[in-house]
């Protein structure tokens, strides 16, 4: 056989994944990982899942779940989003997890070289998925409170334009900030002015943990066509990233469009998954808010104990706050204790812990010294050992 | 709200899906649907389904099945697809079906403006996909046993040339035909003399009543890089299409860039459908074995009743041949009761059934009064009454 390159332009110029893992130690002890944004596992209640699944076998709609499913969805889950999101059904696509979501809504809007604003920091997985897209990536000032809409409107005063602007509002990944309903109307009056369309990627939304995030503003969020918005959504936060299970919400018309374009991406979304998922939201005994509840309260309680134990271990040579909902702490390191600096992440990993550091997810910055903690994963007392040992690797070379 | 045009130049030209299956009719009365390519659904043992969703949710595996897998695939199942194909597992990637495997092989090889030769007819769908991706769609010739490989040749030898040869080698969707080894090989030969990429879409192989259809040569199907052949295949027609699942076989360096890929694309497929399908095909008592046993039969008796009652009530005034395997059987009638024809169209409709007009399959042919009939899914007794209702219909009007 001839060894050809076939390749697209695409394929040659694919990136390779950012890794957020921890690989294996070299002397093979796995290390407390502060990596993946993935549930805390024992939380999910997989005997109603394995319920939900005999119930759609055994019901006469197991041939629908078995079948090729229309494209946006099986009408009772749509429907069941729909409700969820305070939205008419026919705004509501099913997708196969908040990723392809993004995937499919970068496809709808954008040409090669259309620009597209975010948040610095931001989702390291969604810049790759612009950058196939050979869109031209505009990193925006954030504060603490997200995007810095002054700032963002004085670019666009200042005739900078943009395509989309891609934020992740609520609990943002990295930072764990919330944009306020102020800005977020003045968003979206931005977009209407300037002619963006925003993409909101809010995998977190729903596990808020004092008070829930406010939304974005309802007529935006029901159009026929032309809306300025596309939220993305996810179960996998909520149930397990293993059910694939996403949805966008958007103008009916878009709906539509993105249902025909995504028949020929991955057909569908699994129509057993779709089934049992409806099986469990529809169930009339309150399950899906017991099981927020149970989530909102376990997490919050993890954030608490990674907060306090990483500040009662680095005193005033962290910046941090505590996080108000989702998976992550968002840290910022006095300078020499950069855990992306070489003698850092040596001392690391030779502690056994891994975090993610900062500098992944700055679109063009280096030399951040932050770093973001998944505590969503981890027991307490391992969550307070790994602070335990981050600061024993960072502060014992100071 | 501004109703603004925010679509990418790929949504502006997007075409809509094929319509396969029969619509309501106008006094309601559902119709016979030789349409749609599904499965004959009480087959599907899906009391075997709930035990193995159970199965994984009861294991230690159930954490591995809802959190976030690799991107190529969990290996359990990429073993068993490997083991089924008779390849190495570093040569699999599980897809969310054999759509997602032609979207994700098209992106890997098309760039806009490169020629993708197709077999006449072929299944639409594909087709979609590649003029999404801007290519050149050449139809090349086939005749009873597939692709006419001496006058592919020809073509090639006059200087003609293409990225990737599209084919559907075994039991063809839509007219049945069964490449033959030796057109297999050549066709290899080819690709690697001629540089072309074969993109083989088979997702019906399995479904096979009298002999099983050859492989391609076995030397260009375990490449560490630079194989000639994308295989791509699927679990839809044997367990159902809800599920989701199918797989791509190519070299292993092609199947690493296709992961990194895809994970920007729909993240992976759903790690509980792949490690219940991995319970099932791992299951030691040949059950596998007896399901593909059991659909084989239960088809080849479909096929042939389809067969026979279509040649008793149409005589000389269609050209079929019996089925061979898969879904389908192909229909040429006699000019005048072309199903397409207005007249005709109508006539079927108001008789109560439905089947496809074979010009949708033909990308640059119209007037070829064929029709693809789906067997797989209906009772044998209705597929008799169809026969006789097309007779009707076409005759009662010749």
């Amino acid at each position: 056989m001839t060894n050809r390159d076939s390749y697209s332009a695409l394929f040659h110029r694919l990136e390779l994944n950012p890794p957020f893992s921890a690989g294996a130690a070299e002397d093979g002890q796995p290390p407390i990982d502060f990596g993946a944004g993935i549930p805390d596992f024992p939380v999910l209640p997989t005997a109603d899942y394995t319920a939900a699944f005999a119930e759609v076998m055994a019901s006469p709609q197991r041939y629908t779940a078995l079948s090729y499913s229309a494209y946006p969805g099986i009408r009772e889950l749509r429907e069941l989003v729909a409700s969820h999101r305070h939205v008419p059904v026919d705004n509501v696509l099913i997708t196969n997890g908040a990723m392809n979501g993004i995937y499919l809504s970068c496809a709808a809007l954008i040409d090669p070289g259309d620009h597209i604003a975010v948040e610095n920091p931001t989702f390291p997985f969604a810049l790759k998925i612009f950058r196939q897209a050979q869109a031209v990536i505009d990193p925006i000032a954030t504060d603490a409170d997200g995007i810095d809409v002054d700032a963002f409107e004085a670019r666009l005063k200042a005739g900078e334009r943009f395509k989309v602007l891609y934020t992740i509002p609520d609990f943002q990944n990295p930072t764990g900030s919330v944009l306020p309903a102020e800005r977020k109307a003045r968003l979206v009056e931005l977009a209407d002015r300037y002619g963006f369309t925003i993409l909101s990627d809010n995998p977190y939304r729903d596990l808020w943990f004092d008070a829930e995030p406010a939304e974005w503003p309802q007529e935006a969020r029901e159009l026929d066509a032309g809306s300025p918005l596309i939220e993305v959504g996810s179960f996998s936060k909520l149930f397990g990233p293993g059910w694939r299970v996403g949805w966008i919400v958007t103008d009916r018309e878009r709906v539509a469009r993105l249902a025909s374009f995504r028949r020929s991406v991955d057909g569908h979304t699994s129509g057993v998954s779709q089934l049992a998922l409806a099986t469990l939201l529809g169930r009339a005994d309150g399950w899906f808010d017991r099981l927020l509840d149970a989530e909102r309260a376990l997490y919050a309680a993890k954030a608490a104990t990674l907060t306090d134990a990483l500040t009662d271990a680095f005193g005033d040579r962290i910046a941090l706050r505590r996080p108000q909902g989702g998976y992550f702490l968002w840290a910022r390191f006095a300078e020499r204790l950069d855990p992306a600096l070489p003698d850092n992440a040596r001392a690391l990993a030779a502690a056994h812990v891994h975090l993610v550091p900062g500098d992944v997810f700055h679109p063009s910055d280096s030399g951040t010294h932050t770093a973001r903690l998944a505590f969503s994963h981890l027991p307490a007392e391992t969550l307070a050992e790994g602070a335990r040992r981050i600061a024993e690797a960072l502060l014992g070379r100071d």
